[in-house]
């Protein structure tokens, strides 16, 4: 039961950052899934495991306004298509991009404040490695997630040795069918081996929304020893803001905030942003004209413009949140239809993001072998014990009993992918493997 | 004399990852210069310093008409906008490539010798970091670099610690105002802790395109012990083809090649092209998958239908080459027009790429001073000494003593900066200082 196999080689001796980053990963795995079941056109598959935004006809309409007005001004092409723009990224983007947080939620941020990277997942690669990792004091710094289960696309990211601190929740059982991780403040220990807090929020997989009060004693805690709290709102605010829970989102100095358009329905722009002090910043643009010379121009040029008017807060608002919010309570409703009421399955508290997070507890088989089995009756998900890293613990069965199911594809996928599912897991209790 | 400023700071704590990187670099400033250029609209600035493509009509019409049709199709602005890709890139792109490949150049490759990365700059990085740095046996690789100078882009590529170790190169002087650079082979060592072989070709800065006998060389001494010769043809073959001597490219499975959109005019969808054993494309697409999940759409949608009907052949042979010989021809009379016979200026046999590489023997000032007298006057290129790294010894005058300058300006800015680069020269080697 080897969660990622270590099964590509380079043939050629590789570093230690060849074998860190160049042989498979679970994150590898899904992006192989992903790109398989759409290279099948998504016939043949039911796709529940990407992050895959769903295909919103008002907000497909609203990019291809864009895109079209584009390309009737033949000097905004050429500028977007054969231009190196600053490594920080475009200007007036980065400026739109601060008035909206200013106007949104009062922060005191300028353009100084705001970086553009390839994507929330390389912003986060930087960061990590800029904060953590070995240090030339010869000391080595780990980034704690207060929450495990955290984004499996964390897990790899260290270009040499383990880098992640990883604390265990406290579960939460509601009802018999639904629970929710709460942080276990009592168990994180903060000491001068870490070099940066980080969640994510809505935290993917789990749908999770830490509460104001947990992210306020998480900040308390980055002050007592100034390091960064890092919080990575790929699905939350201020877009594509798929959370159902009322929240204040809250940024100061202390504080690394990574936004993406991907969720927006732009992951193939592969555009995000940094918000924090301006030195971090700069350190992005430094690291980002060293790695790749400078991002793509594509997804700020058709964003900027949304960003001035309100237009991108209205999407929000009144399109993309309804839409995944009807999605989460669609598909858990299939969830109740599917699954016998006497099995002891569970749903986390669904409060954002594009999945649910399942918990079968005492399931007789590894969620790996779950996930296989599903995928021999075409049904792609996500095992959810690639979700657990930077534990120590191997012991801790929960880690082998969840999985994490998109809801973001069409209504007809979503619910025969379930269907099948209750079956299999059915099967397995039942069985006994 | 600091060629390159430790001036950028995190106030956290970085580690060596966050030092090596996020603290400025030659190309991090290079990049700085082009940005704000670009912001002033040109107006002001004589930029000669980036290797930001001409804007060609012909070219800009073609990339006009590509993302027209594309917008025609709104299925097709979806795929672009809105997917995740495999992060190995599309599977028709890269088909499409290696047809080109065999058709042109009769290679043995397919789809699985074809990786997409977000430009040329992350193909070496990740290359770089996967083949050389820091072992798991203890041991620590480097990449060999047989004709120094080269790029200045890879200079501070490296995670951890010096990383390359440069060859300086014999000088052939030719005539009373030109030169060439040739690979000193005896003094070329290859022992175990070498990783790799690279060269970029046509070398950038330098517009020096290796002959096919000195990559013939190169290849043996890769073979002898087995390591990769990795070629960087971001200027060179198939595309945009701008090498101004006949040569044979090669390819087989001891080396790595690299190709780039860029200078096709598509730098603004970063996308480059890796050519390597199967073994290699699965490390790429794996590190892909972990630093950026996936790559961007665009670029190769614009280029992907060029590929099969021969059209890109055709614009780079008969549209992008020789307008970049003819800006070459121009940029050596005007220096010649512009530079007092008498001073010992020489000019490198320009063969290929968007610049020239001057040589300024004796100059009373380092190249560092140069770049900012010519900068106070508005005029911005790329003193030398940046591309000069990886060498042991600090006492070669050689590496303070040259600049490179792009000619793929308008000529007014071109012809402009020349004149004024002619009397800083002048000036400096008349005041002795």
């Amino acid at each position: 039961m080897v969660p990622v196999e270590a099964r590509i080689r380079m043939a050629w001796q590789a570093s230690i950052f060849g074998e860190h980053l160049g042989r498979g990963s679970g994150i590898g795995e899904l992006m192989d899934d992903l790109g398989h079941a759409l290279a099948s056109g998504g016939d043949e598959i039911l796709m529940l495991g990407g992050g895959q935004p769903a295909h919103l006809p008002e907000v497909a309409q609203v990019w291809q306004q864009q895109i079209e007005k584009m390309v009737s001004q033949p000097e905004q092409v050429q500028h977007v298509l054969s231009h190196y723009e600053q490594p920080i990224g475009n200007t007036a983007f980065r400026r739109s991009i601060a008035s909206l947080l200013q106007r949104e939620y009062g922060w005191s941020v300028g353009p100084e404040n705001i970086a553009v990277t390839a994507g929330g997942q390389t912003a986060l690669f930087f960061l990590f490695n800029m904060l953590a990792g070995s240090h030339s004091d010869g000391s080595h710094r780990q980034v704690l997630l207060p929450l495990i289960p955290e984004y499996i696309g964390y897990a790899n990211q260290s270009v040499a040795g383990e880098m992640f601190r990883g604390v265990r929740p406290l579960i939460e059982r509601l009802g018999s069918h639904q629970f929710k991780y709460r942080v276990d403040f009592d168990a994180i220990e903060l000491d001068d081996r870490v070099g940066a807090i980080c969640v994510s929020r809505p935290t993917n997989p789990t749908g999770n929304v830490l509460t104001d009060q947990e992210i306020r004693r998480l900040h308390e805690m980055a002050v007592s020893v100034d390091i960064p709290l890092l919080v990575d709102q790929a699905y939350g605010a201020p877009f594509p803001g798929v959370v159902f829970e009322p929240i204040q989102p809250f940024w100061d100095e202390q504080m690394i905030l990574t936004l993406s358009l991907s969720k927006l329905g732009l992951p193939g722009t592969r555009t995000a942003v940094v918000v924090a002090r301006p030195e971090v910043i700069d350190s992005i643009q430094s690291v980002t004209s060293i790695v790749g010379l400078a991002n793509t121009n594509l997804g700020q040029a058709l964003v900027q413009p949304l960003l001035d008017d309100g237009e991108i807060s209205r999407l929000c608002q009144n399109v993309i949140r309804p839409f995944y919010l009807q999605k989460s309570q669609l598909a858990q409703a299939w969830i109740r239809d599917s699954f016998d009421d006497q099995l002891p399955y569970r749903i986390h508290v669904s409060e954002g993001a594009f999945f649910l997070w399942l918990w079968f507890e005492g399931l007789p088989i590894h969620s790996q072998e779950l996930y296989e089995r599903l995928k021999r009756r075409k049904v792609l998900v996500v095992p959810g014990h690639h979700f657990f890293f930077g534990l120590d613990e191997d012991s801790w069965q929960h880690r082998s009993e969840c999985l994490r199911v998109s809801f973001s594809m069409p209504e007809a996928i979503v619910r025969e992918g379930i269907r099948i599912l209750a079956e299999e897991v059915e099967n397995a209790y039942r069985a006994g493997k």
